[in-house]
């Protein structure tokens, strides 16, 4: 089994014409700031003066950890589960933002430790029931692993088969800052010290226990930098799922908005299977647990909100959404100097 | 003539329950961030476990500014007036936001060289066609002063008639920010060069010729800090709406999100006039005209976004609307644990 993605690298022939079109609507230039960043982005993503958003879906991948049941997370392994009825209900912060912002809302069970009932609208891509610990074994197979990233990437190509072509991509999984801290350690070539925070809020102290519980795993390890090994040994399932989502959604030109510490994780090992994902990616927002903005370092990713979340479940992308919204519809919709009879900088203009 | 306004301090009495209910949300404590103090504050304000927001509008004030005629701006004085009809023909980067998040939009002549057609759906509370030039002589009367505040109160006054609770100000006048960096340098008490910046884009030279121009206007100035002899002598008629507009607002306690430089400006001289308007506010962003900043650290206030924006017509403030909004939906929507069964932190809830 080889994965292997077919990823453009995004043309710079429109540039110009982009930028003359955003230079041209009736505003001071540069006046827009980031949100002319955006427009810009997303026309050279879609190759089109005139980007468009359409049917945008997030897709939360949930996964249960072994190493949750040693204590690295401030809440119990079973809240993953829990959590995944109160999508279903409409309860969470993630449902909530996503019926506020019309963008559609699915789940993936990618390998929680529970059955759900079979009439539930999750996806069933279950790899097992939760990872094991990695304190003392890899977390998963390799053939779990590959398997993962193809079952992501399937996810992806029927949501694109319905006309997707913005997504946003979230997680649910307790202990899952660990995997992220341990992959952003290995392929980042940072000390693990540096890549472990609070998480879901633990103190001084838990952050301590965390982090040797973590550094005991990590020197049971082969030090292998290979993505697919890390992501084997240390993965969730949400994690791999996400890795195989993300390169074929670059794969087939859709727009990836970039959510935080666990998400930009799975973008990290996707990067270093095919560093053209990044190209498709928009960094929603430099979460509040403190190693993210190392990862958001080694992906050059500029993060539009800075607004101290750490929520997980894609609440952070989807936040950020109204803000990719506004681009497009600038782009789109606002209009130039010239339709509008507006005198240019010192050149006047009579209506 | 006299100006008054009975703005009440926020009670704390709801502060313990308001935190109660945003702490008791199926997230980790602390996780939304921003969002948090945000739905926190709109809770205060409106003395509600439940805040809503209804009815928001925007309204922009249009005004020129004798200045103008200076050069201090890189775009011509008749852009103020054309850019009203831009904005009736939902062509500006304003219209577009508001339509883009249901805002309802108001436009307000306070004082732009021209005569509108009367079927137009701009409000017409014109002062005059343009203050005069305060590098000879006052902007405006003391009476044109008060006049004006009185003006935006009642804009205010039948907005909130009609069931609005959450406004934003917006302004239109070329010009205008060398009004706002005069203020701030006499409210703010920070010298006058600190105060100016690029406007709509000048260059190095540029803003040196602008502040020349300004300080030559401020050497004729008595050097009152009274808020109302400084509006009066180097306010724009928008902003003096503007003041008034605010004012009422709090005393109505509705919410007010506030945008960038120049209705920061507006808020600095209300503040002074009655600083208790300060607690109705929250701020929308830390705009890129340089001197902003300043303001936003007099007032205490906490911008939310911080994405180089520096347009004016409140699209600052419209693009931060939809996460107020998220703030709300999750006070009103979110689950709680309990509601949901979900484990709390370290103690196991079976469903």
């Amino acid at each position: 089994m080889r994965i292997e993605f077919k990823i453009e690298s995004l043309s710079d022939q429109l540039n110009k014409e982009l930028q003359q079109k955003i230079d041209s609507k009736t505003k001071p230039i540069g006046s827009l700031g980031m949100l002319e960043k955006i427009a810009f982005q997303l026309g050279r993503i879609q190759n089109s003066l005139k980007p468009q958003i359409n049917h945008p879906n997030v897709v939360i991948f949930a996964g249960d950890h072994g190493i949750a049941d040693d204590g690295v997370s401030f809440y119990p392994k079973s809240v993953s589960y829990q959590m995944l009825y109160n999508y279903m209900e409409g309860g969470a912060a993630s449902s909530v933002f996503a019926k506020q912002h019309g963008i559609k809302f699915n789940v993936v069970d990618a390998g929680v430790d529970h059955d759900f009932e079979p009439d539930l609208p999750i996806i069933n891509r279950k790899l097992a029931y939760g990872t094991k610990n990695y304190r003392f074994e890899s977390a998963m197979t390799k053939e779990q692993c590959l398997e993962g990233i193809k079952r992501g990437a399937k996810v992806v190509e029927d949501i694109y088969n319905k006309g997707c072509n913005f997504l946003i991509f979230g997680e649910k999984g307790i202990g899952n800052t660990s995997s992220a801290s341990l992959i952003l350690s290995l392929l980042g070539n940072i000390p693990l010290e540096e890549c472990v925070g609070r998480g879901t809020g633990l103190d001084k102290e838990g952050v301590k226990n965390k982090f040797d519980l973590l550094n005991e795993g990590l020197s049971k390890y082969n030090k292998s930098k290979d993505p697919i090994d890390v992501l084997t040994h240390f993965g969730g399932f949400e994690i791999v799922m996400i890795v195989g989502a993300m390169l074929k959604a670059a794969e087939l030109k859709m727009t990836l908005l970039i959510d935080g510490f666990i998400i930009t994780s799975a973008l990290l090992a996707a990067y270093k299977i095919n560093p053209k994902v990044k190209e498709y990616c928009l960094f929603a927002h430099k979460s509040n647990e403190q190693a993210h903005v190392k990862m958001l370092n080694i992906l050059e990713g500029d993060p539009i909100l800075d607004i101290g979340m750490r929520l997980g479940e894609a609440t952070g992308a989807m936040i950020c959404f109204p803000l990719i919204k506004s681009a497009v519809q600038f782009m789109n919709q606002m209009a130039s100097f010239q339709d509008a009879g507006v005198s240019e900088a010192k050149e006047e203009i009579v209506i």
